[in-house]
Formats: C-alpha cells, structure tokens, sequence
C-alpha cells in the first residue's frame, strides 16, 4: 500500500477544522503532540521520541496551517503540504520557540483553542506556555474538543492503514507455534513476537504486552519476565503495530501444551462478549450501551472496566467502552471490543478485536476469534 | 544483568530529592510523566504508549511517594517499594483523577512544584490541571529543576544498564552486512535491524531512524522509503533500542559497495570532532565549551546545531551540546557526542558515541569509531 495521504485528504481535514472554529468562534488551533500535528500535515517521523524539543502547529481559521517548528525538521516538514515553515535552533535555553510561536499566533489572531480535555495534554514546558499566552496577547482557550471529535472519525483511506497494521499481527499470530511452547522464557516470547511483526511489515512496534499463568494473568500491562512458559498455561499477546504511522491494537490467547476445560470456557465466554459487542455496536448507539452489552456477559459491573476504546494514530484514542462514557457511535468510527473475565482471584483472561462502525453491522478489522482456545 | 534496581536506589533518589526540596521550601512534587514516575518508583510499562489515561505521583517532603493512578496499574505498583497506592476506574469523564489527586495533595500540603522547564511537559489535560490547582487549594510552582538535575547524574547501576543496551546495539551493528548491500530497499534495512537489535537482547526498539544516499543524507529524522541502497551510498542508522528501560543512543555509516575519498575524508573528521569532544569532555567544563570543541572541527559555527545531549530513561534528556548551553558536566552524567557535518548543500553526515562524565578521562559505553569508513 502507498505511503501517507493524497493533499485532499488533508485539504479536507483543514476544511471540517476550520468549519468548526468558525462556529466556536476560534481565529486558532494551537497543537503540540505528535498525532494532532500529524493529523494537519501529515509529518511523520520517530524523533519525537526524544523530548527535548517542543514543535507547534497553528491551525488558522482560513489558509494553510503553520508550522513553528526547530529547525531540524525543516526538511522533512517542508516534504508535507505545509508551506509557512517556521523554524528556530532547538533546544534553546533562552527562548525555545516561544517569541517564534507568540509573533506567528500574533498574525493569525485569537481565541487561541488548545486541547484541553480527556485524553490530551500539551507537550510544552508549562513555564514557556505561560509566556507564550503573556507574549501573544490573545485570550487562550480549549479548543472544543474540535480535534479529538475530527479524529475519531476515520477516513476511508486511513481505515485502509488500520486494516493493514491489523493484517501485519494477524500474519505474525499465526506464527506464534514458531516461538513459543513450554520452556521458552515470556521475555524471550515478547522480543521474537516483536521480530515477527518487523518480518510481516510492521515500521515499528510501539506496543507489546500480555502475560502467562495457568489461570491468566494478574494484569496486562506488565513487562514480560524470564520465567519459562509450562505446559497448562494460558498466554496473552496484545500488540500496537504500526505501518504507515497507524496502529493496531488486539490480543490473542493461547494454551501452552493443553487447555483446561475452565481455560476453554473463559475464552469462550469472552468470544461470547465480543459477539455481544459486534451486536450493540451499531452508528447511533452510546460507548455505553455497547458496554453493557459485553459487561452483562463477562460480569463484574462497573468494576468490568473499560472494555474497549478508539484506536488510530494512537494505541488508545477518543471513546471508551465504559459504563460512564456516553459517546454516541458514528460510521468511521474504528474501536476495539476489549472484554475481560477474572478467572481465579487477581488473575484475568483478556480478549480483544478492532472494528469499524458503519451504518450497518461493523467491520471487522482484525481476523475474528472462534470460541476455541488455539492450544501451541 | 539482573531487572530493576535494589530498593536503596530508589531510597537514595528520595532522600536527594527531598534535601532539595527543603532547600527550597517545597512541600511536594506532582510528577505525570513516564520517566519522572519511574525515577521515583520504578514503575516500568510499556503502558504509557496509550495516552488515555493519566497518571500521578506525589513526592512529598517526608515520608514515601503516593502513587495516585488508574486502577489498571494497581497490580504492578504494588510490586514496587511504592505502599500507598490510590487508584481510581480510569478514564472517567467526569473525574478522571482530580479529586483523588486534589485531596491527597491537599493531605501533603504545597507549594507544590510541577516539572517545568525546557525539556519537560505536564501529561495531564489543561483542564483537569486547572481543576485540581483549584480543588487543592494549594500554591503551585515550578519544580526548581529538582527532578532534572537529580536525573542528570547517574547511579553506576544505571550507568550498567545504558552500557548494557549500548552493547545490544554493538552487537546489531557488528551484523549489518546480513542485512544491508546494494539492491535493498532503505525500509527493509530499517525493519531488519531493530529485528538485529532484539535478537540481541533489547526489550523494544523505540527509536530508529538513518538515512542513505551518495553524499550522506538530508536529515537524521525521516522515516525510511523504499528506494534501495546503491554501491557508492552512505547509509546511517542512529538506534535507541532499549534494556530494562534505559537507552543507548548512537550511529554508525556505512558506505556500500565502496568507500569514495570524499566520503572517507567527512567520516574521519566526524571521528576527529568525536575525539576532540572525548578530551574536552571533562567534569567542571561546560556544555557550550565541549560544543566548540567539535565545531571547531566540523565547522559551521552555530548553525551546527546540537552536537550531542544527555542520554537515560530518555532518549535524549538534559544538556545539550550547543553554543548556549552552559551546564557544567558532572561526574555521572552519559551523554552523547554528535557531530555532523555538511558533506554536499542540503546533506550531512553525522557521527554519534555514548560516554560517561568520570573524575578524568569520559568512559566510552559505545565501541568507539575508528576513522575508517566501514564498508558493505
């Protein structure tokens, strides 16, 4: 598939962007991570791992938007549709962009939106933020949620992305037989399983967890010891892969050696879950009410928590699938079915799936589990 | 080498950061982001790639760190020396941690000092920032640079891990020509050699980035294309591969095929600039005087940009090596030496080490470069 994004896509972006702000009254968006600045020109580059240089983004409320930017990204964002490249030698411990940034949000004018809600921050030392807003002399504001609610509804060229990160882990899951099986380390399982999604075309690997235990795993966040996998325990894979700069985000089971009667019905019930999911999530229905139709299956009320969420440039974004969240499903809306059951105290049983709500039965993005556990 | 540090470490990191704080009259500190939570507890998760959700740690003025996190991150903080830990059901729309993190500040007392100078971010939305400042009822200040500059100075235990992780990348190096020549695309040597740096020993790759071309590149942050390597090709990979949660961070060029006299000539004044950046790095001299040590070599003057920053938990974190940085280097401290040079208009070559700041000479944690350019 072809890298990044015809200019219309982003043509379009900026058009809904401005059409809001004309609404709320925003002469500016002002953005600072890595997916909001991406989302607007299409910048795509690892270096934000290193924290040591802020980059802004102005959206104005007509015209393309402006980056202010240090200086060694000039390069690469000048290989974007983005024209007014602005840029200035970071890190600099005296002024690190922000008379740049203020004089360049001076021109374009105010209110100023910065996101400000769930889910976001801003990535900017907060002392430069305060003489940012000081310097420019506008009022700063939220932006709305502007971005988040643009966001979360997917084109159909970044669903494609989506499905092909999706189609990368399911290539690299039918290979798990090739590195695991009792007596291989979980550490060494984790690493191969990284190696296995490079082969099968991933950039880069952003996310990887899971777990192994005869009865699940305590949670599924922890990173992966050297304790050896034995036979009669259940291990969990869970992946963020990225292509293209889009991820995938599910997670399989699998019984080392043989699988328990109990194991068998903890996967199948949580199969049972995720069908109960497919069936609630349809455009017009509530995160909420999707939710209560997987917890009423998987059990634990509220304390079933949260049991899926948006997925796309990030590995968790926009809605989740909790009994508090009252986000109303819409077509081009890609989210994970995540249900979880306790299957002994303090140990869990996760299974996971990525879908895309449509205006009729979603599509399914990742190949979908049957209710037996895969025994390796 | 074994995982995690004995709990003294993590004593010691309290213990200094608390001295300071009285020096300071700061009753707490409010820390949100990854390395800033582990510093003080060593929580390790690759959990944070999912922006959801925030999380909180508290140092108070005496007594342990209060952890005050989502509810999915109980299980593995209860494995750390932390013993007061708050969770609440994350993320909650209508409090997504605020009152918790309020009244457990408020229970501490202020001023409260947030991380907020160059190089830092608060990773919590602007929002609920502004509600807890509110609810706490406190005064809120900046950090002093406390966490910085406890940061900066490593412990020989985490000077063993970045060591570790530089070796991991030594070993992928000494591979290259497994996966690179004429003919292969510039995407797939990337893809291979974070498969290299895993079968190595790095837990994940986080960073990885390079650039090839018959006069060096046009930056060091792009993404791959799929155009293949060239005999007469520089090809550089600049890696951040990660062990037990501390970087390496260094380069190697390549030229493929064969080595040109020009090539060979920019690859030995990078390695001279490096050893010039060896004999200048040494306790009590400043940033800004170890950068003009190298720019007088590479030339350029202050457009040579950063020639070199200090490494950890992060992959670039601290001093920086440019004119304007006067930090004094302190035993302790790993940083890198990055010096690059134009090899033709608009591109570079750039050469990359990790050393240690020691009472005499720097210890050199990557095998350090020869003049020789190493050919494929």
């Amino acid at each position: 598939m072809s890298r990044g994004f015809p200019q219309a896509e982003y043509e379009g972006r900026l058009a809904r962007a401005q059409a809001r702000m004309a609404d709320e009254g925003l002469g500016a968006l002002l953005l600072t991570t890595e997916p909001e600045v991406r989302y607007f020109t299409g910048y795509l580059t690892r270096f934000w791992e290193s924290p040591s240089r802020p980059w802004f983004l102005i959206v104005p409320s007509s015209g393309r938007p402006i980056a202010v930017i240090p200086s060694i990204g000039a390069a690469l964002m000048a290989s974007t549709w983005i024209e007014d490249i602005r840029t200035w030698a970071a890190p600099d411990p005296e002024d690190d962009g922000v008379s740049l940034l203020a004089d360049a949000l001076r021109e374009v004018g105010g209110p100023v939106g910065v996101p400000s809600h769930l889910e976001t921050h801003l990535r900017m030392p907060l002392a430069d933020f305060a003489r940012v807003q000081r310097l420019a002399g506008l009022e700063f504001t939220d932006d709305r949620r502007i971005v988040a609610d643009l966001r979360a509804i997917k084109s159909e060229a970044e669903i494609a992305k989506i499905a092909d990160s999706c189609g990368i882990a399911a290539r690299a899951f039918a290979r798990m037989g090739e590195i695991s099986g009792p007596g291989v380390p979980l550490a060494q399982v984790f690493r191969d399983f990284q190696r296995l999604l490079l082969e099968e075309g991933a950039d880069w690997v952003p996310y990887l967890a899971g777990g192994a235990g005869p009865e699940g795993y305590a949670d599924v966040i922890s990173p992966a010891t050297e304790v050896p996998l034995a036979v009669g325990d259940i291990l969990m894979l869970d992946t963020g892969a990225v292509r293209d700069g889009y991820f995938c985000d599910y997670d399989r089971n699998f019984a080392i050696g043989r699988a328990s009667e109990g194991q068998q019905a903890a996967h199948a019930r949580l199969i049972e879950a995720t069908q109960a999911g497919l069936e609630a999530a349809r455009a017009g229905v509530r995160a909420d009410e999707v939710w209560q139709a997987m917890a009423a299956i998987v059990g634990g009320g509220e304390g079933a928590g949260r049991l899926g969420h948006g997925l796309g440039m990030q590995l968790t974004e926009g809605l989740s699938l909790t009994a508090k969240d009252r986000t109303v499903l819409q077509p081009g809306m890609v989210i994970t079915l995540e249900p979880g059951v306790e299957t002994a105290p303090g140990r869990i049983m996760v299974h996971e799936e990525n879908i895309v709500i449509t205006e009729g039965a979603p599509r399914v993005l990742s190949p979908l589990s049957g209710p037996d556990l895969p025994v390796i």
